[in-house]
């Protein structure tokens, strides 16, 4: 496996995002260093510039967990074989993506260990020893974690072996509550993909054949990338009693009665990182939406001869933005201004401030909008050096929402409400976007539509026009469904 | 081995902590619910409140690695035994320990992969593609992870299986830096040791004999528990060229020569929260050091009749102090203010704040210090509601100067500087502390106090009193050495 090593490309330009989006995504991810491929064949490193976003995305998403109620918690690596064995819908699914641990020091061991491919199964059993009574509930915890799913592709954020991920574990003492916690995290995640990495997406209920192995219940949301497919960002489960019954987590409730409680679960990964790239990228590179840029601005001092005074300037500027919570430095590197601009709109931060030997004089900065192209208006901003502060968060928040609104035009312009079947299968082939139609809910009709276009249902909401039939098959519409092509 | 599920004990009672410090640690840590035993031997589940000492670790340690210029990044799990196998003594340090993975899905692997003990391996081979030139060095990278050594016993913190650490591996164009490099985090440990947990340690150099392997010279830090035992609480490693010239990490210097790169790597793990526990804990229970608290202060409202007044007013209060930064929990559960007292006395946290009937009256709160004992001198503080903002920041850095000079006073009184070779032994064998001794610095005089007396060399420094000769055997002295047992 070790040859592998040597098999990353040296990246030297980044090809056109329209031409092969594939490509360019490689690209992008491997020159901004975000990532670099590992020597373990399905692994890659999580680069300092791309741990950055994932420290992001941890702050924003724990901040929300916690506001909802949630704490913190690690849960072991390894499952004994008998254990995961236990709710069999679950085994079945995930049996043939776990590796096994076999030999521990010298030893050959008697039972086989999983690396966690998800720890249902884990925190199901912890679940059964801590709760007693129905004052113990609800149990609302969630984990930070590496996971493990056997796979021989590597494709960044997107198809690794190993990945960063969150998962939620809650047990709740109805129904009721589950569903509601399970549809409170789907609403988190809504808001973490809209209003932080500024993703637009569709939230809604999985289908039965696309649901969590061992669900009542899956939600998820789902994002548009460039190439028409969709990509599924999260899912929060509604796990019913299926595992609390497969792992016997009961609690005396205030009736006195023993009953298994409702569990549900929840997960982002590092494939949110993915969807973002894609979403917001162009053919300069990276463009990361400032709530998630681990640097939000940078400052390129533009030095003239042998002076030194911009430099300073802007050493003394970035310090004062520093201690007001800004996330800026300073390229005072040896190199053009010229390469230092095409490095960081390839990089992605979303604000780069110019410091000239004029802009000294006249005590302003050169503030350049990476959201925006050349000569666009609004692209660049003469802000004087004392209100760069107040002016670089609301500078932010504008790429943000207009970072956001590009998003939604494009998911919103690559959606169709079809109500022609030929119009539904040509538009699901070419790959067109999220198609919406009028669905009657059926596996066989699913089914139908994949084997003809490689299309599924991506999620489900209530019915939008009463008495429609399904666009596909022409049975009674139950739902409204999109379908697309997925990553 | 899922039969270990059933066997944690029914914790009813804490037994005095002076006649078995080992029941006591072991009680205290379920009790207080840190952690729970997993169904995988040698595992240990880290509970919410237990993971809350954690968050607060990483936070404290976090800031202070990026005030020094490192940033995170995240390497893989799973190491091909190929890579393992170059570094030759650092394979032989943790072959025994390795746990190995041999199955993946269906598939019998042609080569084992190793869950990391540690990831020296992985990250020498990235950073061998990474480094090409001088200007990108140094490279300061730390890791936040889950690592793995083979291990059957389960002590919670001190020795399980899986344990989260974080690791740092720098990279440097000179010996001179490399070491600076390895002082500077060993300040950085005694600093967090010392004003974070106020648990106060001894730093100094490690022998021969207990150099991490492949290492040049690694230091300690070392703090004494009451059982007379020393627990090394962080490492910090000098790896010279060992692991450059065995993974060829290379760059091309200045005066354009190709050269080796000098490496580092230093380590922290959650064994640090098992010294803390020790170092602070009482017959109550856990007593935490506020910096360390995951609650800094619970309200304890004592409802007399059907009023909620005291209630309504602990939650507003709090919630006040929620906004000015404070950790704080309000306990208005259906039960008798002494138990609640008991309860959280037991969990350790450094402030209680009562509000009674009278107290409502007089618009004070009654304000307990856990590091105090009962009916001791500011044991109990009368607080203005309208102060406690202010006064609770100077209580809780109270609390850790007199936590932390608690501990001191038990490390200075059982240290000893001795001179005589029976006093030595004898002091070595019945644990009586930190015994401290011009020493010669040779294994074989090591081996020899070890066989003797099961004590060996924490760590040393400069020899104090020039032409003295080692206690324990007579030839010249070297250094200074603290001999002690240890976990």
């Amino acid at each position: 496996m070790s040859e592998d090593v040597q098999q990353e490309p040296l990246v030297k330009e980044i090809p056109p995002k329209a031409a092969d989006l594939s490509a360019w995504y490689t690209a992008v991810c491997l020159k901004a260093e975000l990532v670099s491929y590992a020597p373990v064949r399905g692994c890659v490193v999580l680069r300092p510039y791309g741990f950055g976003l994932w420290e992001n995305l941890q702050k924003h998403l724990d901040e929300r967990f916690k506001a909802t109620g949630h704490e913190n918690a690690y849960f072991p690596l390894l499952i004994p074989e008998s254990l995961l064995t236990k709710e069999a819908e679950h085994v079945e699914g995930f049996a043939p993506e776990v590796a096994w641990v076999t030999e521990g020091g010298k030893e050959k061991l008697e039972e086989r260990l999983a690396i966690r491919p998800t720890s249902e199964v884990i925190i199901g059993v912890m679940y059964a020893k801590w709760i007693q009574s129905h004052r113990d509930l609800p149990v609302l915890i969630n984990q930070w974690a590496n996971v493990l799913r056997w796979e021989k592709a590597t494709r960044p954020f997107l198809r690794t072996m190993e990945f960063l991920w969150q998962e939620g574990h809650t047990a709740h003492a109805s129904a009721k509550e589950a569903r509601e916690e399970t549809e409170r995290m789907l609403d988190v995640y809504t808001d973490f993909a809209e209003n932080v990495a500024a993703v637009p997406v569709y939230a809604g209920v999985k289908s039965a054949s696309e649901r969590f192995p061992g669900a009542v219940e899956t939600y998820s949301i789902e994002a548009l990338m460039p190439d028409g497919k969709a990509l599924q960002s999260a899912t929060s489960h509604d796990l019913g009693q299926n595992f609390s019954k497969a792992y016997d987590i009961t609690f005396v409730d205030s009736d006195q009665q023993i009953k298994h409680v409702y569990t549900t679960s929840w997960g982002m990964s590092w494939r949110m990182l993915g969807a973002m790239i894609m979403v917001h990228g162009d053919d300069r590179g990276l463009r990361i939406p400032p709530r998630m840029a681990p640097i939000e601005a940078v400052f390129v001092p533009i030095v003239r001869g042998e002076s030194t005074a911009a430099v300073e300037k802007a050493k003394e500027l970035a310090n004062a933005l520093r201690a007001q919570g800004y996330r800026v430095r300073v390229d005072d590197r040896d190199q053009t201004p010229g390469w230092k601009y095409a490095e960081w709109e390839m990089r992605g931060v979303p604000l780069r401030i110019e410091i000239g030997p004029r802009d000294l004089e006249s005590s302003t900065a050169m503030v350049v909008r990476r959201d925006k192209q050349k000569g666009e208006d609004g692209a660049k901003v003469s802000v004087p050096f004392d209100q760069l502060g107040a002016r670089l968060r609301e500078l932010l928040d504008e790429v943000h929402v207009s970072m956001y609104e590009q998003a939604k035009a494009f998911l919103e312009s690559h959606t169709f409400s079809v109500t022609d079947r030929d119009e539904f299968f040509e538009k699901c082939r070419t790959r067109a976007g999220m198609i919406d139609i009028p669905w009657c809910g059926r596996p066989e009709c699913e089914a139908e539509v994949k084997a003809a276009t490689s299309a599924t249902t991506r999620n489900t909401r209530p019915l939008q026009t009463p008495g429609a039939v399904c666009v596909a098959c022409g049975e009674p519409a139950k739902v409204n469904a999109y379908f697309a092509q997925s990553y």
